[in-house]
C-alpha cells in the first residue's frame, strides 16, 4: 500500500448531511437527555406492551438516561405526529432522529447502498413485485428488506400497506432513508447483536443473496460457530486484529474496524464488484460535497475531483472524492490482513475475481447478447415474465450467477460450485439455449448459436467424441 | 377486546379425556413415584446404553424421585408388554402413560393439530408415499414427523416398519395418539430444550413448512440468536412480557404463555387459517364434550353450543365451546402485544392477512378451477401423480405457496417472496399454465383462458406493452 | 457381537506410513520443540497479522512450547522452501509434517476417503467443472472441499490457482495428501471446534451431501443446540457415553471414541454403504500392509488376508485386513449403542437399509439401464452434459437419491422425503421418463418402457383408476 488509505477513508466521510433542524429535540450533548416525561411512558410501558420497556432498560439508552421521549417526541407539525397519552410523539424514528446523537454514523449511511436500497429497486417492482406477485405482496416482502415508502394516514397513523416496516432503506415521514432498527434491534438497539451474523440474515438470505448459507459454509462460520464465546461482541469498539481476532462476521470485513482502517456505517464501501447485476463490473464510489454517494462503473470515464457531475434522480453535484476499484479493494484487503498473510489475501481475491469473470465472459455476456437480439427481433414482447424465457434468463444473472458470485466472495465451495456455477451452466446449456433456439426459430444460427461460437469456451460442445465416468458409467461401473 | 378472552381459553381446555384405569400404576400423586425396581435400571443402564440413565440423572423427573419404571411398567395384558430382566415394561411410553401424571397437558394435546398429524395424512399416502416413493419409504420419512401406526409382534416387540419412530401423531399400541419425546428429547424431557426453535426444526423445515428458515431469517430469530441466554429458558414457568422479553421463539406465539394468555399444549389454537392447504381458510374451532376437537371452514355453518355434529370419523358430539378465527386471532394477538403496540400487531397481521388473501384469489382458486376442469373433461386420468401437471400443481399449494404464506405469518421477506410468491408466480405462469394448455389443447380457450380473463390480476399478460430495466435490458446497461 | 471388534478396529490402524525422513525437524520428543527463532515470528506477527500470533495464543501448541518454526521450518531442499525474514520455512504445514508428532493420526487419515477426496473426483474434473462450469472455477469450488494439487511456483511460492486451499484430499508439495486445518482451523488447531457440527459444514452442505441440514433438522441436531453447554466439548478424549450423553455430533458417530469402540481420522471405516453413487453398494475396506485402504463393494470376490491385490493407482499390495460391511456396521452400531437399545438401533438400521435398497431398486437401477440403452443405440452423444437428460440422470443420483439417502441414515425425515425420494420420484416420472422417450423416439417401448415394466413397483402408472384426495381435489374440497 502506496499511503495510509485509512487518511482518504476517514476523508470519505467526514461529510455531515444538512438536515431540517430538530429545535428543543434531544442532541448530542447530554444536558438534553432525560425527557421529563420519560418516566411516565417507562411506568406504563412497564404493565402494556411490557417488553418494549424491559428491551429499553437492558439498553446503553437506559443507562446514559435517554428515554422514550428523548427518541419518540416530535413537533405538531410533523406529518405523522400523533397525540399519546398526553404527549406528541411519532411512532418511527428515523436515521435522521437517531443522527441527532448519532452524527457519525447517519453520516456514513445515509448514500449508501443500504440507505439507497429502495431507490435501486423501484423501477423493477411494478413488473416483479406487481404482475408476477401482486401489489399485496410488496409489505410483507420487498419492502421488509428493501423498505417501504411510509404512507402517513389523516389521523397520523402509519397505513398498513407500508408499515410496520424496518427496511434498510425505508423513506420515512421525515425524508431520511433507511432503518437503523433494521440491524440494531428495537428497543435495545445493541452493538453485540447488530455484530451477529444473525443481524444481516433477515435480508442477506435466500437464493439471490445467500449471505447467512455462505457464511455458515464457510471456514469463517465454522470458527465462528465454535468460538462465538472468543469473540468480545459486546466490546465498546470492536476492531479486528485487536478487540478479536477469533473469526470475522459480516460487520468485520463490510463495516468493521480492522487494526488502522476505521469503521463505518457505509456497508458498501469496500465492495469492489457490483455481484448482483446481470454482468458485474467493477465500480468506483464517487463522493459528492454535499453528501450524495454514487456508484460508477469502472468502464465509465473517471470523474474528477471538483468536476460537477450529474446523478441520477438528474440533480447535480460537486465531486469531493473518489475511491477507485484498487483502493476499495486495498480496504477490504486490510481487513483479511489482520489474520491472513499477503500471499494469502491476494490468492484469494485472485480466485474471487476469476469466478466473477468466469460468469460475465462465459455465460452472461451471450445469455445477454442472445436476449437483446430476442427482443431486438421482436421475437419476445417488451413485456417483462410474460415468456418463460425471461423466467430462466432473470434466474440465471439474479439468482444463480449471484450465488456462484457470492460463494467464491465469501469462499463457501458449495455455493461457488454446486448451489452457484454448476446451475448456472446447467441453466444455460440446457434450459436457456434450448429455449432461446425455440424462441428464434429458424433465426437460431444467427441469433443464438453464432453468439456461443466465438467463445473457446464453449467449444467442447462442438467436440461430442469425449467420454467420462462422471455420470456414472463405463464398462466396470455398469455392468 | 371485549371480554377476557382467557377466561374462554382456559374453559376451552378443561375436559380431561376419559381414558382407561392404570391401576397400580404411577400418578400425580407423589406417594406413587420411585417405583421399588428403578434402582436396578438405573444400575444397570448406568453400563449399557449409558446415555438413558444419564440423561435421566439431568432430568425433573429424577430430582423428584420418578424413575425409569414408574414410567415404563406395563401390565402383563397390555398388547407391547414384554419382559425385561425380569419386569414387565413397555418400550414406548405413550401420552396415556404420560397424562397419569401430566393431566392437562394431555388434555390439551389430544385433539390438537399435533396429535391428529397421522390421521391427517392418512389418505394422502397410497398415492403420494407408496407411488411416488414407496411403501419402504413411510417409517423413515412421513412416519417420523406424523407418526406411525405402530405395529407389535407376536413376542411384544416392536416392528421396524414401524419404529423407532416418535412422531408427533403416532398411533401408540394403547391406542393414544402422539408422543411427548418428538420435543421433548428422552430421556431428559426438558422444558428448555422444547422452548429452543430447535425443537421445532425437525419436522417445520424443507420446501412445504419452512419454519425453521422462516424464523432465522426473520427479526425474532435475529434477536434470538444474539440473546439466547437472556431468554430464561429454564425457567420453571415462562411466560412472555413477565419471565423474558428478548425474543419469542415458536413455543412463545403458539403455546406459550404471554400475559394474562394461559399456555397450551394445543398448539393449532391460535391460528386462524389453514395454510397448508390448496386454498387457506379462516377456520373455526369446534371443542365437543368428549374432548375431541374439529376444525370447521368459515365457509360452513357455525355451530352452535350444545348441538350435536357429525365428526370426520363418524362418531357424533356435542359442541361445548366454539373459538371463531376473530377469538383464536385475538389469542395469538395477545402474544404480539407484550412487546408491541396495537397498531404494530394490527398492521401486521393485514400484512399477512394480505398475502394469504393474494394467493387464494390471483393463484390458488384459479389453479383449482382449472385442474378441476381437466379432470372432468378426463383430459387427466383420476391417478395422482402420473401426469407431469400433478406435481405442478401440488408444488404450487403445497410447497411454493405454503412457503408465501408462512413467510408472511413469520416475517421472513426472503421467503415471503423469493421462495414463495415469486416461485408462485413463476410456476403458475411459465409452467402451470403452458402445461395446463398443453393438456388442453383446443380447448385451451375455455378451460385455461376463460378462467384468467375473470380476474383483473392477470391483466398486465394481455398488454405486452410495458417495457422495464428488471431484466438487465436497455439501452444504458446492454451495451 | 462375537467378538471384541475394537480390537480388530485397533489392528487395522496400526500400519504407519513409511514417509520421507524430515531430519532436525520437530518430533514426537518434547525436547525437539520450541524452535529458537519461534520468538521472533511471535513477536512480528503480534503486529502483523495479529491474528495469526493470537489463535496460536490461544491453542495446545503455544501451551506445550510448540512454536510457529516447528511446524513451518522447511529444509532449503523442499520444493517449497522460501526464505521468510531470514528462515527457511515453507506456507504449508502438510499431514506429514503434523505426523511427526500425530504419528496416529496421520497413520488413520491417510488413505482414508478424507484423503483421497481429490483423487475421487480427478477423473471428472474435466467434464464437469471445465466444461460445464470453467477451468477458472476449480480454485474457488471443487478444490475447496475435495482439495487442489498445489503448484509451487518458481520462487517458492504458491500458485493461486491452487492455494490457499484448505481442501481435506489436498495433494501437497510433499507429496502427503490432505490437510488438517481443513477441520482444525489455523492456528489454534482446536480439539473443541473440530467435535462441533460447523466443523463440517463447509463441505458436507449443499444439494449433493446436505449433512449440515439433515443434522440440523434431526433428534440429534435439535438436542445439541439445546444442550451444548453440556457437551464438554473441550474435554482431553471425549468418549461418547462416558465424557458426554446430552447428543453425538458428526465427529461422534464416524470418528469418535464411543464405549470401548476406539476413536479414528479414517472417517469412512464405520460407513456400510457408498451412498454418493449412481447405485449404492454394501462396501468391503481393504487394508493392505504398507497402509493403503481401498473400498470394494460386496458384489466383488472377497479378498483374503495376506493375498496379493491391484490397487486403482496399478500399484499391487497385501492384504493385511479387511472390514465386512458387516462389521463395519457393527462399529457404527457401538455409538448408537452407548444411548439407545439393541432394538432401537437395529430397527433404525433396518428402516435406513430399505430407503437405500427402494432407492436402488425402483430408481436407480432402471434408470442407469435406460441411461445405457441410450448411449449404446447412440441417441445420445458420449460427451456428458452436452444433452439435458444427462443433467436430469446427473442429479436424480448425485443430489436428489444422495439426499434421500443422507436424510434417511442420519434421521432427517424432510431430506429422506421432501428433499429426497419425493423429488426422485418427481424427477422419474415427470422429468427423466419424459425426457428419455423424447429421446428414444420410436425405440421408446423397449428402451424405456420394458425396463419399468420388470418392476411391480411401477404398476401403479399402468392402473389409472384410483383417485385420491392428494392434490387437493373431490366434492367436498373443491366446490
Amino acid at each position: 500500500m502506496t499511503a495510509p488509505f485509512w487518511v482518504l477513508l476517514i476523508l470519505l466521510l467526514s461529510t455531515l448531511p444538512a438536515g431540517p433542524v430538530f429545535a428543543e429535540k434531544v442532541k448530542l450533548d447530554s444536558s438534553h437527555w432525560g425527557h421529563e416525561a420519560g418516566e411516565d411512558c417507562v411506568s406504563c410501558h412497564s404493565k402494556s406492551s411490557a417488553g418494549l420497556a424491559s428491551q429499553w432498560r437492558e439498553s446503553a439508552h437506559a443507562e446514559a438516561g435517554v428515554n422514550c421521549m428523548d427518541c419518540h417526541q416530535a413537533d405538531r407539525a410533523d406529518v405523522d405526529a400523533i397525540e399519546h397519552e398526553g404527549q406528541i410523539i411519532a411512532t418511527i424514528v428515523s436515521p435522521q432522529d437517531c443522527g441527532r446523537c448519532h452524527e457519525k454514523e447517519l453520516a456514513e449511511q445515509q448514500g449508501s447502498v443500504h440507505a439507497e436500497a429502495f431507490a435501486i429497486i423501484e423501477d423493477r417492482l411494478p413488473a416483479l413485485a406487481d404482475n408476477v406477485g401482486g401489489p399485496a405482496m410488496r409489505a410483507a416482502s420487498c419492502d421488509q428488506c428493501h423498505g417501504s415508502r411510509v404512507k402517513v394516514k389523516g389521523d397520523g397513523s402509519l397505513d398498513a400497506a407500508t408499515w410496520p416496516n424496518s427496511g434498510i432503506g425505508r423513506i420515512n415521514p421525515d425524508g431520511s432513508k433507511g432503518s437503523c432498527s433494521s440491524c440494531h434491534g428495537r428497543h435495545r438497539f445493541s452493538k453485540a447483536q447488530a455484530r451477529e451474523p444473525a443481524a444481516c440474515v433477515r435480508c442477506h438470505s435466500g437464493p439471490d443473496s445467500p449471505d447467512k448459507e455462505v457464511f455458515e459454509a464457510s471456514k469463517h462460520g465454522m470458527i465462528y460457530a465454535a468460538q462465538r464465546e472468543d469473540m468480545n461482541l459486546d466490546a465498546p469498539e470492536w476492531v479486528a486484529g485487536r478487540d478479536y481476532t477469533a473469526a470475522p462476521t459480516c460487520v468485520t470485513c463490510h463495516m468493521g474496524g480492522a487494526g488502522k482502517l476505521p469503521p463505518s456505517h457505509d456497508v458498501g464501501m469496500r465492495n469492489v464488484w457490483n455481484l448482483n447485476a446481470p454482468v458485474s463490473e467493477r465500480q468506483y464510489l464517487v463522493v459528492f460535497e454535499d453528501g450524495v454517494k454514487m456508484e460508477l462503473p469502472e468502464s465509465a470515464e473517471v470523474p474528477k475531483r471538483g468536476s460537477e457531475l450529474v446523478r441520477p434522480d438528474g440533480s447535480s453535484g460537486t465531486v469531493k472524492v473518489v475511491a477507485t476499484p484498487k483502493r476499495r479493494r486495498q480496504a477490504m484487503s486490510m481487513v483479511c490482513l489482520e489474520c491472513h498473510s499477503k500471499g494469502f489475501t491476494q490468492g484469494f481475491m485472485d480466485q474471487f475475481d476469476s469466478v466473477v469473470e468466469l460468469f460475465n465472459s462465459k455465460f452472461a455476456l451471450p445469455a445477454r447478447e442472445i436476449m437483446d437480439a430476442l427482443y431486438r427481433e421482436e421475437l419476445l414482447t417488451p413485456t417483462p415474465f410474460d415468456e418463460p424465457i425471461e423466467f430462466t434468463y432473470w434466474e440465471l444473472w439474479h439468482d444463480e450467477g449471484a450465488r456462484a458470485r457470492h460463494g467464491a466472495a465469501m469462499m463457501s465451495p458449495n455455493h461457488a460450485w454446486w448451489e452457484g456455477m454448476y446451475v448456472v451452466g446447467r441453466s444455460f446449456y440446457a434450459r436457456f439455449l434450448p429455449e432461446a433456439r425455440a424462441v428464434a426459430g429458424a433465426k437460431s444460427p444467427v441469433l443464438v448459436d453464432a453468439v456461443l461460437a466465438e467463445d473457446a469456451a464453449h467449444q467442447w460442445l462442438r467436440d461430442p467424441g469425449q467420454s467420462s465416468p462422471i455420470l456414472g458409467f463405463g464398462h466396470e461401473e455398469s455392468h
